[in-house]
């Protein structure tokens, strides 16, 4: 299992590539909701979402250790991140994604100069190719969750969370494969233990809410408008860490997402994605039964095709 | 005239009321636009806009000297920002809205207790009832933008902007009724002279532009999605200062406004109105013909119809 110290040696690694993100508070996101809201604004990091952290703490080491071209398998935020730090670090890399993604998210990972390689539409059929390539170029392969040093890079968040807000009672985590759940609670358990780390998952993709119930990884099938939370069951390596830290997880529907989405964007001005919606939905609905409390929001990232929201909106 | 004097003891009054809003800069717009451009984010203001600033300082002035009952007739970010300060202030006040207002902007409205009338549909009717009230109730109207401490309010933006940015070469400003860049004019022009402040309007909607080239007050249909900027003349109180200091007027289209819209919201995940967007349009398509410099656009507000927002976007 990662510990602190991994999360601290990624804090300095990833210094200079990964913002320290703001923290916003809403007084009325805290007034409807009853507690003191706070909202980490990872929607404001660098390509869009936390997943530079990981993928920079994990390529910026392979790099200290030799390697020479990295690939992975993502067509969504970990992909982006993956274009940005190894143009940034003029390291070759290939991104793979599905043969029938949007056009949207290919050009997204191409404004970060990252080379696109189509392949299949299962994630099977991907992970191969981006290994294969790994293989073939004496690179890296990174995952999108599952490997210590993406997981401790995501726990950077937790880090930063401790030093900009006071007395936090609980935080509001949202959970897919369980990566940057696993990063935090490392970062928060290990140093501030009274403090609540929560995961938040759509009732549709609930498959880390059903490995806990089992106390082993479960698979479950994910259909949800929160894309970024459609993974079928928690990563071997980050899973233990839920297990062993996490003091609850709660489900939120569909419904409640829109809610909160349409919520935010009216009343902050933020777009953000609906995975990260699920993470205020959980306080607007009061999954987690806190009064007064002061609470965190992770908000997870912002990167939304802005044709697709109107299928967000919760329109009263 | 009002003079910078004003616009200082707009600040002191107003300090506890207005927030001072931060400045956002994005590398991804700076490198589209091929300047160093900053946004000045009124769409983070009290009320979701810069029209607090002006209507605070109008209402607390005008309680200081009697009034104990307040009107205005918009149903817009100036309705709500009169709704909000009346509210705060215990002051008894009615707002006069057309009779076919959405009810998203009544809700707004309503959000800050206000006190609804609808009257008519037309804007010489609702101003006629408003000040009729004002009448009976010994009161005061607060006009949007054709008023010394409305405008003097409004300046505090341009305060703000220079504490705030160094080495400022350009400030541009969406232009309506002129409250906003006839403030900030004041503001800036009577300090550093040296700054340019460019106002902007839609090429729908341009009657401060031909104002300017017809040297006197000129009316101009309005039919513009910068609902904003929607006004057929310039202010009596306003056009004098814009005459006198604005170093130019430049006009975008609706189709740029919208360019400017999508790529605010995808680049920077700001909800900004499409008012607000002209200010960035004026950089994105050089309508300003500069380069390298250092530019302040002005985001006046972020109070946008969720389910409008298909209609403002530029889709590729």
């Amino acid at each position: 299992m990662i510990s602190v110290k991994d999360v601290q040696q990624a804090q300095e690694r990833i210094r200079d590539i990964a913002r320290v993100t703001p923290i916003f508070q809403s007084d009325q996101l805290s007034n409807i909701c009853g507690n003191n809201l706070f909202l980490k604004t990872e929607h404001l990091q660098k390509t869009g979402s936390f997943k530079i952290r990981g993928a920079s703490n994990k390529v910026i080491q392979a790099t200290e250790t030799g390697a020479t071209y990295v690939t992975t398998a993502s067509s969504g935020n970990h992909g982006q991140a993956v274009a940005y730090i190894t143009n940034s670090y003029n390291i070759p890399s290939t991104i793979v994604v599905p043969e029938n993604s949007s056009q949207c998210k290919v050009d997204a990972i191409h404004a970060y100069q990252g080379k696109i390689e189509k392949c299949g539409t299962t994630s099977e059929e991907r992970l191969a190719r981006a290994q294969e390539i790994a293989t073939e170029t004496n690179g890296i392969y990174v995952p999108p969750y599952d490997d210590p040093f993406v997981m401790a890079g995501q726990g950077v968040v937790g880090l930063e969370i401790i030093e900009q807000v006071e007395d936090i009672d609980i935080i509001l985590v949202p959970v897919g494969g369980g990566g940057l759940l696993s990063g935090i609670l490392t970062a928060v358990k290990e140093t501030h233990p009274h403090i609540k780390v929560i995961g938040v998952e759509p009732e549709n993709a609930k498959d880390t809410y059903l490995s806990l119930q089992n106390k082993t990884i479960t698979s479950s099938p994910a259909s949800t408008i929160a894309d970024g939370l459609r993974t079928s069951q928690p990563g071997e390596l980050t899973f233990p860490v839920v297990m062993k830290y996490v003091d609850d997880l709660v489900l939120v529907s569909e419904d409640e997402i829109r809610h909160a989405f349409t919520f935010v964007m009216e009343r902050t001005k933020q777009l953000i994605e609906p995975s990260s919606a699920t993470a205020i939905a959980a306080v607007m609905f009061n999954k987690i039964h806190a009064k007064d409390k002061n609470i965190v929001s992770v908000i997870s990232g912002g990167n939304v095709d802005v044709d697709q929201i109107d299928q967000f909106l919760k329109l009263s």
